[in-house]
């Protein structure tokens, strides 16, 4: 892997030299983990004219799966600061032949708050201060081989846990404990945790895009909204799904269920490479608010994925990019009605040009309307 | 509770006003949840001259508990951007009789990125921005008794999951699935969550202060750390505590312990209204540091709790405050043996006058060196 990370860094040093900048500093934690491997929260990762350091915090985090460095990299503890950056930004105004010299320090203004900005500037004086933007995220949109073999293994996991609820007795049992209980099966199957918190959403919260679970048990005639991810070496990946509980669906859940599944095949369907995010958003919201739930829409139908569980590109009406093969995305969208419930249905998939197949889908839980 | 936080927002408009800005942008999630109850990830609350009204983002996260909102405030949901803050500054703007013309607007320059405070700057051209620093987090320092309350039944349940494990067969689990265990702990006894990521630390891993659970078993003649902790209604308190496996302990094991044990104690003894955060820190570092441990120490003893599991103050050498009474921090010293593993000990107390008993010790678990 070490080739791996050493090849992302001479990616982003081309893009800020090219700018004129003679170092960067990158602060936000999955960048510092895309160029450097496994690094622990809190380090800090600068590249510069002598070579790149990553900086860890005095009382770094430790062991862990998916936690391994670029061995390639040389480290630092932060003894004197817990704020990497700090200390980063010290040694290189320290280093008489550093950037100071050389050129300015490009740094992540999205990631840094302006206290940290101010304090960065104080303490290497003689280095100016240049924006790095989004450089990183812009480098992590497409995936390689080995980070869609990641994702397709959380989705595996991912889907093993919502398999074996599935086959347990559900009604009676609260929210809550069964999102712990999904968690749990999420860890037994050898994610390194959940990618985010799991939601489990009974009967009038059901369909909602980030409910927290309650203690409101499961009830016969209830829409269940299962919402869950893994994380696997660091790549997380998420799936929903709307499931009935007792034996007969009354028809307004299965009318509300093949129209939001409807909408959810279309946007899996115009997944492919040059296709705008923002039509694949407007495929699926098309079909919803031509059923007259324009006002129960969120704002997003999907997002990217990887070292986070939201990232570039987003799928949403304001999304100005084009996707890209190799791409992971979620397509989601829900429909909730306030005081019954709803729907949401969710799969991560990898766009693909259409002569490999079309777009990989990595989520494989059936999407039949179950009774359970 | 609706007057509590009404009450908690007059104490900072006075603040803010008498520095001569006319309304203030609060972002930081803690923050917002102080002045405002359980506000969802994302929320901002603008104080203004025309009236207080918290901002949530276009798809709030919702249900939950402890997720009670002050009921006296007006709330608003962003439509146009996820970005709260940048709403509340637009609001602002367009509102004629706003801060533009009545003064600055002070934003937490230790919450906003650069490119946030830029965008706020950008949406609200009239609108001067100030600093307000960190006069929040010093307003949650000291606590009600209503929110001791909820700390001391957080640290209730983190006791009892932990008094649960205790009970258990420990020998051949893994530190992950003990982990789990004891998060689902926690929740079976009325927690929100786990106030942090649950660390159990085996053999050589024993000791650390930040250990993430790998798969290791657990093995006669091990040193167990187990670190937790509960929310509960928002509020965060931990406790750490190190067993032996098996009948015996080893001679030095013996030792550790009891250094260890001692350390932690003075630290305890020394917490009263006045006393300087970093002389506690040095009553500890003092007694390992004589001991031959110097370089195995963290640079922290101990922290502040409350809405965050770490907030101010800190106890360490750096420390210039001093402490009130009805400061909840913790008191956690470890040494680790590379190689070998270690020992750390962690409480959770509330600083009291002599008058009224001296510290309260939230978290019970006894300190005797328990063999497992």
């Amino acid at each position: 892997m070490s080739e791996v990370y050493a090849a992302r860094r001479t990616r982003l040093r081309d893009q800020y030299g090219a700018a004129g900048s003679a170092a960067a500093l990158v602060c936000g934690p999955a960048n510092v983990r895309y160029l450097a491997g496994g690094a622990p929260p809190g380090a800090s990762l600068l590249l510069g004219p002598e070579g790149d350091v990553l900086l860890y915090p005095p009382v770094p985090e430790d062991g862990g799966p998916g936690s391994r460095v670029d061995e390639g990299l040389r480290t630092i503890v932060c003894e004197r600061s817990s704020d990497t950056a700090l200390c980063a930004a010290r040694l290189l105004a320290e280093s008489g032949t550093g950037a100071g010299a050389a050129g300015p320090l490009a740094v992540e203004e999205d990631h840094l708050t302006v206290a940290r900005h101010r304090a960065l500037a104080a303490a290497a004086p003689g280095v100016a201060l240049t924006d790095l933007g989004r450089a990183v995220e812009q480098l992590r949109v497409v995936k390689d081989e080995e980070e869609i073999s990641r994702l397709r293994i959380a989705a595996e996991i991912a889907d093993q846990a919502l398999g074996e609820l599935l086959e347990s007795i559900l009604v009676g049992r609260t929210e809550r404990h069964l999102a712990l209980e999904l968690e749990r099966r999420l860890v037994d199957h050898g994610a390194d945790g959940p990618a985010f918190r799991t939601s489990v959403a009974t009967g009038p919260h059901s369909g909602r895009a980030a409910h927290r679970p309650t203690d409101r048990r499961v009830e016969e005639g209830d829409f269940l909204t299962v919402r869950l991810g893994a994380e696997y070496r660091g790549y997380r990946c998420g799936v929903a799904r709307t499931f009935v509980i007792g034996t007969a669906p009354a028809d307004w859940q299965i009318e509300l269920y093949e129209l939001v599944f409807a909408a959810q095949r279309a946007g899996r369907e115009a997944l492919a490479p040059g296709v705008g995010c923002r039509d694949v958003d407007r495929t699926v919201r098309q079909r919803l608010t031509a059923a007259g739930h324009a006002e129960a829409l969120d704002p997003v139908t999907g997002r990217g994925v990887g070292l986070e569980f939201a990232e570039e590109p987003q799928l949403a009406p304001g999304s100005m990019g084009k996707l890209d093969a190799c791409v992971p995305v979620t397509v989601g969208p829900g429909v909730h009605l306030p005081g019954r419930g709803g729907v949401r249905i969710d799969d991560t998939l990898v766009v693909r040009p259409e002569a490999d197949g079309g777009p990989e889908l990595l989520t494989i839980t059936t999407k039949e309307l179950l009774a359970l």
